[in-house]
């Protein structure tokens, strides 16, 4: 990935994309299979990794990162059911505030949900200081009602 | 300008430059006058363009930017002698402060000087928001004593 990263983006270029562009362009054309110019963004698979190894996975380039970016498929908790489970071995994440939307000018594209991590088990488990930003595609004809507003 | 950004550059990176890379790379190559990846940083006459019609010039992409880059050449107060004038019609720019090394690890590479807009006439004339850092060559062979630290 370092080897693209170098050969494509000239130097002084960081990946700070807005919420819009990683659900307009990333997200998007991940779910629909498409090619992504760069390969910025890592497949994982978020029930298998903690949030402190993720910085090895996703590191984009030498940059010092406080952020990491990374697609990963939802977990279902139970295999009839679409409550989502996203625990790991050391703890779990749980969602915190409301959901927020996603627009492209004025055209909603998807939510954001924001989650933070605990060290082990629900209902229990001790906070941490690990956010996670969840993105999901979404439109004003599939949109849940919360989100016409 | 645009159109090469948009042809390179994937979606989510913005321009960030550190100053290691603003003169190692973009400032180096200039003065040798070398190919740069992209045409990011454009080629100004500071003394005929006002702080605030840099926008328009430099502007990179759609962004909303409140930082802009560009190259130009020093111009010389009088034909002979060294010190640099840096008005423009409007005002000027004035040195504040103490010029900061960029270092490459642990070699000089250049040196970062800070500047203020002043509206008017030295050595009156009044003091704006617009700061301007000027980035030059340098390196432990020819730096001045007081880079020698």
């Amino acid at each position: 990935m370092m080897e693209t990263m170098e050969s494509c983006v000239p130097p002084g270029f960081r990946f700070h994309p807005t919420d819009e562009e990683l659900v307009g362009y990333y997200l998007k054309k991940k779910v629909a299979s498409q090619k992504i110019d760069l390969d910025v963004i890592r497949d994982i698979d978020l029930y298998r990794i903690e949030p402190w190894d993720l910085q090895d996975r996703c590191r984009i380039g030498y940059e010092e990162q406080n952020e990491w970016y990374f697609f990963s498929h939802k977990d279902k908790k139970y295999p009839t059911g679409t409550r989502t489970n996203r625990a790991t071995m050391a703890g779990f994440w749980k969602a915190t505030g409301r959901d927020k939307a996603v627009y492209d000018k004025m055209r909603l594209i998807g939510m954001r949900k924001t989650l933070v991590f605990y060290k082990g088990r629900a209902p229990n488990g001790q906070k941490t200081d690990w956010i996670m930003h969840e993105y999901r595609l979404e439109s004003d004809e599939n949109g849940p009602p919360q989100a016409r507003t």
